[in-house]
């Protein structure tokens, strides 16, 4: 039984891990705190009986004190304030933001300025690919929804050499709004979406050199906006290598997740929202025509996207059933 | 064919407006404002080929100068404050806010504390009742969207005697997120609608007094957020006085309603949104059972709600045909 | 550890039964079969890597000899069939159907013709007030979704004597699409409800004499459809005694649901759906204005008004915690 | 004023087209039929008052003496049945079905068995590029939904050479349920789609031939359903040709636009549904990286991609200003 803080406990994917965290069987849910200077403390009544505590302003000396592991869901400059304090009292930390996903000095200062140096220790968490890494890690970076998605279409066919080296690579990716977060603006008000679909951050987002760094290859990305809360679905188009056959595709996807509680192979049959939504799967299916094939996957942004896959990432982390808490 | 300004003509009331108006066969849209003091002009992108003017900063002299009349979409302090100066440089004046529905001082100074004295020359804009005083009047106050929808329901009950006199009156209104207006908060960000319906405002609304005002009597009004744009359903339970018969009640409404363009009686078969929304109808239906009656309304909030129903009273009070720019 | 089996558990209600019990403590789920007589048995892609088994033909000797209890989600026609012969081969059944839900015969007659006559041992499954019944019962009839979120408002009311005598008593619900189920339809069409909200039922819905036969009086009841998939609010509206107090309100809610695991009683703070969706508890909150009250509650339609009321009423009548399996 | 019939008059796209022709000033609706045997006349309750005739069982003797125009909104084997018994009689037809856009054989007898040869003075009806041949024609096939939106993009870049010649065409669409028709389906059950995106008809559906042969080569067409009624994204991905700059591209919409009254070219503001929902627009906007560019264009799938759009090819083939009765 692991002690456990959830800092930034208010925004959607907090309340999520507060969820998720206040009834896994490893862990014990010590401190949640609101992820901004707030004055007092407040009860979260969507999650009443589920967790009953109270959500109190960030005091590092008690997270320190109280918690063998912190979950930031912060913005990405406030977690790349907080995790190193965390980190020097000792703590595993599982990071939310994008603050520490992208590697190259030159990438995060042009995606996330605000983030400094990155830390020693840091695991990508994309945990299907990444579990010895993230045994080892003190800092698990939680991978963004998009390249979630994007990543467990594509990471396969590219280990397995399925990708003609000179194929475009399209992500064209749908999502609802949760993923744009709490706060009130223009783009999330309710009668700005209902019935509407928008493309935004078209060859600017910053989820495409996330993408780009694990790929090691350029991709195309444009995200869209539709008019749901939570999911996403994310549609990658690619060239096969010559010869390439669809049973080489089933089967670099077959053996890729043969083992990966979270991923459903569908097959052709094309995933959709609806099966994922409030679930930490990610459910997968593609079709080929010729040396085109399209994959398609589906996720819970706040869950396979966000806070299920960190405690996913948690699990493997501490030595649990990576389902623990999350079936 | 007359000098039209649009005072507010960003939010959705006033967009509305401008969409309506700038194609109106007897007026001509001269100047659009916005709402707050803006320091630039802007276009309007979802109406451009519709009307390709600049929204600009109010100037009221300019509205003074190029205007015979004013549609004023602004928050009821706004409208307080502008609607006696218009007046006073001769132009008449269709208010679509709160400040001047209301005759009773009392209950002015309670619902509506910024908006100050009544004018002379007010008519109350639910041009199904008020042809007469609309004609006459400087200033036509339009009625609030729910306060439409409840008394196009009960006001023929009412005035044929089939509403019990200790009967209670229950409006339970269910109205899209465009109601909440424009701006951004957490009440109307996406995701805390989606998927769901809220009550509020329970015995606090005060469009309950509104309706009261028109009734003569106490209403018991609760309003309900519902996960859709435009769009109205308003159902209103009473005690019918004894001896009413279905016919009763039916020949009420159909004689009310014989010569309203805008108001489609259903009968026994129910009204829904779909129907009417993106129109200026009210469609209106209605079940008996012994002496229990529902009475159910719906309307696009937008329109008969609000800038449909505006147009519509300035037709009648130009002299124009009541449906003129609105089929 | 008892062997469960679930009759109808392809439809929404049934999956939602797979669902829950599939990873119950106390739950072996050995059969699941499908709702009407299929050739071949099939998967539920949605609940795959939850429950990998096969829905299967419906076969009552395979049902008897592989479970204890058996989860009834069928049309009432097929409930009323089918639950007899379970009982008879010695299993408890919990019925999700309208089948076992009246005890006065006129009345079984008018709203369930083809249900026949009521067997002995069946407790109404409302479990906030019949804990006792249930376990003493072979068949649990599980309440109506509208009936839960009405009587869950007016029953402490009513028990405490704050119901004046003569009030009317409305009941005005707005639920999701899944209450309607699964079969297409024109009523369920999507294009027919999004954006919209439409009345049905008014003085003619079968869960109005189920609540009046729990409260011994009448009730006026409209339902609504509301443009979203799970979730149901349900808004009642009553004269309180002479002389009743908010304080007396609030008090009877509070005494009523002191140990009451899943009714969330949340004061003058009005419910809403998206709270409760996907969870098995009912908020419930109020306003009160001189004698004038409305009660507001907010369930889950699928789980606190279906499948999860059964496994609660199940846990009672097996002796589990009540909330086991439900958090 | 042309005498107009339209045949198929209560499904989506016909209820527009009884929705705009009965108030086109160049159009006397003399006849609506619905799409398939039926037996007695109907009414269409909501379009009362703008249309209050009757929707009768077609008989196409009555067509052919009333009418000059008809407009078929039929299924594809409908279609290729009535439109040449329409011809025959000396009537113009629009026709809103596929059975008369592909114009090789082969093709034809692949996607559209059913609808066998094609008639002479055929016309397709994307307007923008073919206003000479619509003159001229005596049918007129409405182009699809999908291929409306990805041709308005791709067409003006292909005309000015700047794809790419061995460019993959990846076009991912995003359309709202009223695509799929009236009738109820698993597929279009609100339920199953409420909360859900899904992609469906992959490297199969047939507007991608239509979309090939407009361009003349290889498309890879998605489409996917996204959670609303009216309207339809599609976001287009192209590697531009050697040495091609953002101002050539602008150059090529705005040249290709320049006098289209109802394509707005919103430049690298990418567009929303929203802004055409309920409009005979199409929105078109794009972004440019290096060699890659997408280009992103919405409509109402209804109007410029059905009805509206048929209007609009009717329009110009009597010699109407494009835009009457579209505004």
């Amino acid at each position: 039984m692991y002690r456990v803080a959830i800092i930034g406990a208010t925004g959607y994917a907090g309340q999520e891990l507060v969820r998720i965290l206040a009834r896994h069987p490893g862990a014990e849910l010590t401190v949640a705190t609101a992820s901004q200077a707030t004055s007092s403390a407040r009860k979260l009544p969507a999650l009443a009986r589920l967790w009953d505590g109270e959500v109190r302003p960030l005091q590092l000396d008690e997270v320190a004190a109280s918690a063998d592991v912190a979950f930031l869901a912060l913005p990405e400059a406030a977690s790349a304030e907080t995790a190193p304090l965390l980190l020097a009292n000792g703590l595993r930390v599982v990071d939310l933001s994008g603050a520490f996903r992208l590697r190259d000095s030159a990438a995060r200062a042009r995606w996330y300025p605000a983030t400094g140096e990155l830390p020693d220790g840091v695991a990508y968490g994309l945990t299907e690919f990444e579990r010895d890494r993230i045994r080892q890690a003190r800092l698990v970076s939680n991978p963004g929804c998009y390249p979630t998605a994007a990543l467990l279409s594509l990471v396969p066919l590219a280990r397995a050499g399925l990708i003609a080296s000179g194929s475009d690579i399209i992500v064209d990716a749908k999502s609802g709004l949760s993923g744009a977060g709490k706060a009130p603006t223009e783009r999330t008000h309710f009668s700005e979406n209902h019935g509407s679909v928008a493309a935004y951050g078209a060859f600017g987002h910053r989820h495409a050199p996330e993408m780009e760094q694990a790929l090691g290859r350029t991709i195309t990305f444009v995200p869209h906006l539709v008019p749901l809360d939570r999911g996403l679905l994310s549609s990658q188009y690619v060239r096969l290598a010559a010869g390439t056959t669809s049973a080489q595709v089933e089967s670099a996807f077959r053996s890729a997740y043969a083992t990966a509680p979270f991923v459903r192979v569908t097959g052709t049959d094309l995933p959709e929202i609806k099966h994922v939504a409030w679930t930490n799967f990610c459910d997968l299916g593609w079709r080929v025509s010729g040396d085109r094939a399209v994959i398609v996957s589906a996720i819970d942004n706040l869950l396979k996207g966000a806070a299920g896959q960190a405690v996913q990432a948690f699990n493997v982390a501490f030595g649990f059933e990576e389902c623990a808490g999350l079936l």
